[in-house]
């Protein structure tokens, strides 16, 4: 093997990581611009990104695995997980903080592309936040609070009715909505 | 105006009727063969019912009305709305029934569609099922049953979390997650 002087080799990853930003950035950009009847397919998004089709599926396999991982980048940029000792508390501030991600429009354009583009496996888009929830019921468990809900009756009762609403277009999600979610949450399991 | 003989006049909305027969078709049938990437759209649609893109545009405006046509006219097969006495058992009823239907494949996929389709407006592809939901609960008050959930508790805390874990592939739905739905709506609000 040759040995390579490596201020010249080209940075590990650097042309792959430019290949990722494109393809971001067209998926947003996309999303953001679909109207009804259009929708975001790999060849639309190849071609703004400037790549070849072949490049994004040998890379993600699949569309929805794309804009799964647009997703979670999206996400991983959010505040951390709040923590103000009282499970009731976090999981009201939790939610402030998921009803203004959601409730923005090309945030909630972005949810209903991927949600078309799945398919009947179980969809990764939600992992993050099912983590977060997952980590303040813990929390609470581990501090000796009563009656912790469990992660599936947070899913059914808080972030089930939130995506819900935003999916269908049903009354708009108010925090106090959402406040109103985690107390009978708190209170009915 | 002329007089026509109507025994060989063509019947009235005849073509028309071919027209919606063969477009509804199309989409149930596309709807069925979409994996992944591929989408629904107009075009598609048209060509596979052998009508002009245009006379789509003209008679729905646009694909969500039409997908929302589609969904409806199925739903309207549906039986009728459960009337056994008592408020739980009724809800019970008809969880199963929608249990049953949106857990099949082809409806899951339809379901999916129309999500992706949606712009911001509120989608009207729930309203067959909001009504029935209005009917079961008007009925319990005129019986006279007390703590009666407003239909906006029974959107949060039954047809959110059974579509959300439909649309999202969560743990599937089980019937009896279902009655324990039901169970918590009636106990909680």
């Amino acid at each position: 093997m040759a040995i390579t002087d490596h201020r010249s080799a080209p940075r590990p990853g650097g042309r792959s990581a430019r290949v990722v930003d494109a393809v971001h950035t067209a998926v947003t950009e996309l999303i953001g611009e679909a109207t009804g009847p259009d929708c975001v397919t790999v060849p639309a998004v190849a071609s703004r990104a400037g790549v070849n089709p072949t490049t994004i599926y040998r890379r993600w396999g699949d569309l929805e695995t794309l804009l799964v991982e647009v997703a979670m980048s999206v996400l991983s940029q959010d505040a951390p997980v709040p923590d103000t000792g009282s499970l009731e508390r976090d999981l009201q501030a939790w939610t402030d903080l998921l009803v203004t991600d959601i409730s923005r429009p090309e945030r909630r354009a972005f949810l209903r592309t991927v949600v078309g583009s799945m398919t009947d496996e179980r969809s990764h888009c939600l992992d993050k936040r099912e983590a977060q929830v997952s980590r303040i019921l813990d929390r609470a468990r581990e501090r000796g609070e009563p009656d912790v809900p469990t992660l599936r009756d947070a899913m059914d009762l808080l972030l089930a009715p939130l995506y819900f609403r935003v999916l269908f277009g049903y009354d708009g999600v108010a925090k106090s909505d959402a406040r109103r979610m985690v107390s009978r949450l708190v209170a009915c399991t």
